[in-house]
């Protein structure tokens, strides 16, 4: 598969690498054609991995995964063009995080919004689903870093879009019945809310390889 | 043990009763003294079980329970009165859950403060220690409802009380490795802001008899 990811950060080099190792060809997609770590990304991908703007990295791929901060994640998207996300279906994987000046932690937004619902207004004909925003980068593409089962969380509005991402996490080793469904892309706004209590498990474990296994009576 | 319990719904009940079976000797406390829930439950809870008033309840408790919503649980805690409050652990049970008039969820604090921060600040002779605001009621006195390994969280600026009320959650079938401290009483704003996340997983599941396990590399 032609994939798209929106976002040069540690997030989108460790998916394109994946990515590109199961096979797919993979545009890594910055804000301009120079940035550093695209270039360098490229580089060592192989011949299925190319680099590009935003908007050439969506009119490449069959499917778009956004990998910016929730924050700018509108504007990337934007700079990516509605015309390049139509019809795709389009990973979100961001979450809002806002820093104060003596780092103090919000969500922006939070409570009765979420950025997958703000991607999903914007952008009306492309398929968002909400996945892979609850764990670490390194446990997104190798789930066996935590030992056991444990759970990925998904949220969108198309049903056949959230098999299309349940297909590609199972490419990275997720089960598919580890990933639950929790309902249309309003559901982001409880995943993207698990934030907080994720840092905070970090810093009583002093590590970020850890995931949350969902156990429930039968 | 006394222990005082503010908030005599489904929750203050549930503990009450669980907390007498222990053989702690409970007072129920409700805003008026003719609260049909608490006399009610007073018929039925034995010598161990007593009510009365917000203030009767912490005035009689050693250890103190918020099981109050978390929107009036300042209001009730000033009827209780920082007098009695002072110097006791008070264990905050409570999410501050607001619904919309069209259903839709909210939490009023969120972010940068909660419901278990305002209590504290409120009343900064208290102990508080957030607890048990992650587990449906039921779960919270009997967690073998749930199969498996699964985790409380604890947040709270008296390492002390922290550990009296880990003391209480072993009663209740919690083993203390089960309980996972996430540091001071700001930490309640992280436990707090998981119950939209909650709140899917039971539409999901149907019920309510689940629970996170924390999942980790060692």
């Amino acid at each position: 598969m032609r994939i798209g990811i929106i976002g040069t950060g540690v997030v989108g080099r460790t998916l394109a690498t994946k990515l590109v190792s199961l096979g797919h060809e993979v545009a890594l997609g910055s804000r301009t054609k120079d940035n550093a770590a695209a270039l360098a990304w490229v580089d060592q991908a192989g011949a299925k991995g190319r680099t590009g703007t935003f908007e050439e990295a969506a009119d490449f791929g069959e499917l778009i995964i956004n990998a910016t901060s929730g924050t700018v994640a509108l504007k990337a998207l934007r700079a990516a063009g509605a015309e390049q996300l139509a019809g795709k279906v389009l990973i979100d994987v961001s979450n809002p995080l806002v820093f104060s000046p003596t780092g103090e932690l919000s969500l922006d937004p939070v409570n009765t919004d979420s950025v997958g619902e703000q991607i999903q207004r914007e952008f009306p004909e492309a398929r968002v689903v909400k996945a892979l925003n609850t764990v670490n980068t390194a446990v997104m593409v190798e789930p066996r870093r935590v030992p056991g089962s444990h759970n990925l969380f998904i949220a969108g509005n198309d049903p056949e879009a959230k098999a299309q991402v349940t297909a590609v996490l199972e490419q990275f080793g997720w089960p598919a019945a580890a990933v639950l469904d929790l309902g249309g892309i309003e559901a982001a706004r409880s995943t993207e809310m698990l934030m907080p209590f994720w840092l905070r498990l970090m810093g009583h474990f002093g590590h970020a390889d850890f995931n949350y296994a969902i156990m429930k009576a039968e």
